[in-house]
């Protein structure tokens, strides 16, 4: 997320990450600098509004004077590096050409291999994140011609960068396009970057156009400039970020994340269809595809299973009894609507499956007489390595099971995903065909090769 | 919401209290009492996870060294008493017979004559609410045969009320029944009372039947009893309940509240039928009364307003620019859904109608070509003198305005509201007819005489 | 404490509260009231620093919207009630009188037996403080021709008592003087009433007179007026005020702290001299009379032991190893001055001896070749009702030992009291002679018969 | 502050710290290394007993699994680099040899040179502290013989440093020996390093020597051993830390920091004596001078001025009136010691003298004759650059000021600084003569040349 020449920048960013926030929950920060070189940074662990007030965010848009000015922010989802005060974002470091903040989604897979390089030339890391790795590499780059281009050209895997100096903001994307990051505009003047369109609709920003993969947007007292860093390759966009991350309002990769979940929930309403007697999302997630399959199957769209809206939000361990008692707060079955019924239940995917078992078990005991979940995507398989953070295949539900089994654990009368096919033609368009997505969870086809196994912890404490 | 005779009361009661928080955000409390008489007690403001830990609630629990006790909690909206750490409930109070706990759901609309006379014969309060006068009364009663229902023959208005003794648990509501209380027992021995059946589901305990209106119960160890404290009068239980203010999972009165909602969807798509081409809800209060609009008119049912499910929860003041930022940050348009499209959107009540506004020039914005808003409920015209705040007269948006005023208002094509004679035929069921409801609300019908202006700060703060 | 007729009186009070932080730790409160009868009041557990912020005092002074106002105060020293929230002071009460706050020092010896009786009657109490039973005995009151008189003549024990009204303030004082309460007076008008002299000189005011026992001080717009409830007795001033409670700085029963305590100092080392190289006090409590010490035997005056002025104010439990680490923590000794020497040791009493008995190893570890332990008031032996919170009997070092068993017991060479006699002859002037002192917690001599054992808990929850 | 060998090693380091909290209030930390080369640290802004608690010490011990582990941990007191958590130390880092924490008491003169050099050769700097400077290039003397006495070669100034690695702690001291360094053991085993020795009493363990100026001593399970960095020079240690900065009980530079003091108060004592009527010492700095003035003088040693032991510990804002409401709060004048007499005030030093004023304000209120201020220490006229902070020349109140001026600015009889060769004589042993002491705050004369003005901010935040 970042802002050039708006006035406030700062507040801007604290509200584009609001709206981000679904992004990450570990942590959130804002960086901002003065012409003078002055680089101010707050960030700490937990939710957007309990990291920044007013105050603060007052303190951090005083280094502009109320002139318009510049800032970075980010919403932090542990991938790589451990959760700790010390891996927030932005990442500040003070280099022979100044301060510099930046802040990363994604994953760099070579990531340990450039650290350890990095530090056997004599360098030092005071962090465990790969944004680190990039920083040290941009300020060794200090004699080449184009710092931040060589840079992004050693990288590998996925990052959508923005970048903070004293005098202009730069914006990158890994050649493969695996995550998102548009450019917008404020009617008065001002640039804005973001990962989502959600965050533009949020400040009252026009959307312009996606940074391009493998493209570096420099923003600064002359405009707009663009460049890239790497030769063209078959785009790579995640299609997790159709089926789960992004917000249903926002423009991902061309196509609008709620017209595509409504789409999904047709097309397994297509794929497998089941004489029932109505369809029920799982809340709040399944909502989109449900009416979805709703409207193919032409059942009645009901909500039976009613969501807490304070629980989940706010953390709480079971304290007594088991596990059950918290699904038991979270979410509440009508049971006048399920009792004697058959039904649909709609969810846009499962991972470990643990709590769908506990919520199919709360249908039945209010009286369903058949449940037949249908999930709006393919089984998950395979680690991801390009930003989404899947449990150990172990404990994912899909690993060496089929469908027959997980519904016999789950406890429904049958189980179906939807077609790796059907995905990709529901997410193809003529302008992003469906094989410009990657789909290695589902699939196991990794757009690159992956050394070794990468794990969370990959870069962290060693001495 | 009180427990008797389980094992963990106060864990028990916070699980409750959780899945009530719908009904109060204020403040939160639970008072436990030992066989020794030994009261304790915790409450402070915020919401349930915030108010309580594990050792905290551990702690209370203590009191009971593993055996089965006895617990009563609450979740504070304040009607009554402002809004301070002092009008915390439950309301704990030491007396001649022992120390008592009460728990108070509703509004006494005689309480600031009651309180007149106890100052009067040399009585001291220590705080605001209405609670605390119950409890006056009650220590001045003991000369009385019947000291408890001597105390509530006195009240006039709505109470549901839970007092905890040392070696009773009493449950009692108004003879109107305004506010629901329920009574509940657990598979394994022990009884609960509560406001709504969802608490009894969160908490693995069994419905067993309404407290009467009129009506004490008491549980101890010989069991449950019952007494009236006063004779049957025509109830008069708050239809807003299953307008707005009761958990859709939750039977009150004697039905559902979300086929209540459904239903009242329904009956507005009949009495207000429109050429369009899709139903919205808004989010998330319209969405059980939409899909019974979509039902009947057979228009499609699409999610095209998102909800930010991180806004909300938190507080979070408009910092820059005008309000409508934080509504934009509440909630986004999926423009791809309303361009070019007449639009049908439900929600379930509107009172000041402010955000109303911002929200539907969101979708005109997002290239709506009509917006026809239906409301499943009658325009809101009086004031509640029994548990529910809303604003004054001249914040109402239907005060003094036609429903074409109140479209061109809010920048709509139409606007319809249920007619009351819909809203009665909806509630009304064999056993509960639609005219045992309070609809004073809507129709300035009240049950019983109200005597001047009632405020909230009635019993307020004088020397 | 209390404020009458002085801009900010808030501000006021809680500089007032902070330099009389020494007579209690465990909570602070203010009270302020306007004109129209608004009550409002701050108090939180926890030192006055910690309990108020400029924001808080802020508010409350808003009462008086920049007019001189009154206000109350108290810094909460336990001993009836127990440690809570709801027994913060102020304690403020509604009464048909109006709001009515009151803050307390000392203890009141018949509230028990005052509670049992207004309970009997069907009073409700929401604490467990004998301030209550204050409150409401003058709520009772109300049909006395002087309700404040009569109330305050009801009551046993001691008591300097604050009360704040609408149009006035009240202050009084039990009939033998145990605890003090002098009146002070801005040069700019208004008045203000404390415990001790110091507050007077942290807030500018300047000293006019105590109150008297057995007196109501009335202030109100028409200026100061003085009544008395009770006859005079010999008066019984706590002399442990003097000892250890007072500051040094305040003027206490007509003779200021500090040169009490020099010469308590100067009389045991009349009393007990002995051969010796030098005299250190045991900082910070001893100083005072180590230098009265000093002066008498003509030993030289050196510090010895050396606090850790960051230890202490803040609560560190022993985590590691023993007790003893936390004394090593507190104080450091300076084996250069204390090695091969003869030290007296001079301390202004002791109470159970635990760390004492630490301090002296440390020291004998550090090379001293004799330790003489010199205490500058006689063994404490009984217990306090009077507001001073001494341990159970067999808690106290003093109790069934003899000086030579204390001295075994602390490993010192010999351990020496001051006399009961040469304690009386140093307080004593020819205002306030020495037998006008209650020295009850050394002699056992009671100036009123105790009924019965009282305890801490005496009021405590019961129910 | 390092501990090696040692069962707890967090908590030993927190009590430490806690003894020293006297060397810096600004922010505290801890660090530990497992054998395996996990380093975890905890650090945050405020006092020892509020960054740590037991939770956390347990958790950074838990590291060593109950085995003895090391530990090395600061107190931050802001010198070079701004208040902010990102400069709290111990500063950890990870290099090709493994992670490495350091803790830095001084200050390094030409660290501004070496981080722009650094920079220069594409480093990137992560905080604005010269304690990164340290790390940085001990980093790239990775192909160095011995990297550690090459990096500690490179640094000019004042400097005792602690290292730890996951196999051994390494301690060093810069040539100058400008702030102390001691070496300890337990009795059960293991070593300890620390600045003074009140921190080894603190936690039982036994002084075994000075770390040597431009000495490196290396503890690991073989145990001790020392080696040099550079060539031995004429030693410049800190006089301030016998004037005003190490606690009382601590020997430093081979003197017994109390016994300096008093021998001060004795020496301004033959050097400026005055006919007066008592001695009283300013609370709680002058203590130690003024006894050591009154035995030499003759004069009475009385404690005038109370300190309120509850204020100054806590941040407390002057909200009404001016500054002089806070001083009034901070000491209490005893008038009737004071009243008529002729006063000798001993304090330590002066460096502002704004509090004094106000402090000698309220002597002469009381009703001081004549007050005589004696200043244990010559006259402060220049910069430190060695680790104390002073504030700029034009607010020291002796800059361009003789004595009377300053006796006339603080409204005082007469004013004596002792003089520089007193200094010298007093603080001179014949192991540690008084040439071997940096006195250039007072005399100008600097042991070693610096380039420039340095200040505070000399490496902060640029861009």
């Amino acid at each position: 997320m970042a802002v050039w020449g708006a006035p406030q920048p700062a507040h801007i960013t604290f509200h584009a990450l609001y709206s981000l926030q679904h992004r990450g929950q570990e942590s959130a920060g804002i960086a901002v600098c003065g012409r003078d070189g002055k680089m101010e940074r707050h960030a700490a662990m937990g939710l957007v509004p309990n990291v920044f007030d007013a105050e603060t965010l007052d303190a951090l848009d005083a280094v502009y004077d109320s002139a318009p000015g510049s800032a970075i922010g980010h919403n932090r989802y542990s991938t790589t590096g451990s959760s700790e005060q010390e891996n927030t974002q932005p990442f500040v470091g003070y280099t022979a050409g100044g301060a510099v903040a930046l802040a990363h989604n994604g994953n760099i897979v070579n990531a340990k291999r450039l650290r350890h390089e990095l530090e056997g030339d004599g360098r030092v890391f005071t962090s465990t994140t790969d944004t680190e790795v990039v920083l040290q590499l941009l300020a060794r780059a200090n004699t080449e011609p184009d710092a931040l281009a060589w840079t992004l050209s050693q990288l590998e895997g996925a990052f959508s960068l923005v970048f903070l100096f004293s005098d202009r903001v730069e914006l990158a994307r890994d050649p493969y396009g695996w995550r998102p990051l548009v450019l917008g505009r404020f009617p008065d003047g001002g640039w804005v970057g973001a990962s989502e369109t959600v965050a533009l609709d949020a400040i009252g920003a026009e959307f312009v156009r996606e940074v391009e993969p493998g493209e570096i947007v420099t923003i600064d007292d002359s405009g707009l400039a663009s460049r890239r860093f790497d030769e063209p390759v078959t785009p790579a966009h995640c299609v997790f970020e159709h089926v789960y991350f992004a917000s249903p309002a926002s423009r991902v990769f061309g196509s609008t994340v709620q017209l595509v979940r409504e789409r999904l929930g047709e097309r397994i309403a297509e794929e497998n269809p089941v004489d029932a007697d109505l369809v029920t999302p799982m809340p709040d997630s399944g909502r989109s595809a449900a009416t979805g399959y709703a409207r193919v199957s032409g059942l009645p769209y009901r909500e039976a299973i009613i969501p807490n809206r304070y629980v989940g939000r706010t953390f709480i361990k079971p304290t007594t009894g088991e596990r059950a008692a918290a699904v038991r707060l979270k979410l509440n079955v009508v049971a006048e609507i399920v009792e004697g019924q058959r039904i649909v239940v709609v969810d846009d995917s499962i991972v470990r499956g643990t709590t769908t078992r506990l919520k199919m078990a709360q249908l039945r005991k209010a009286g369903a007489k058949e449940i037949h979940l249908r999930i709006s995507c393919p089984p998950i398989h395979h680690p991801c390595y390009f930003g989404v953070d899947f449990p150990d295949r172990k404990e994912l539900i899909a690993t060496d099971r089929t469908t027959q089994e997980i519904a016999a654990l789950l406890g429904v009368d049958s189980v179906a995903y939807l077609s790796i096919e059907g995905l990709h033609e529901v997410v193809g368009t003529p302008e992003v065909p469906g094989d410009h997505y990657c789909d290695a969870c589902f699939s196991g086809r990794y757009p690159i090769t992956i050394e070794g196994e990468l794990r969370k912890d990959a870069l962290t404490k060693h001495c």
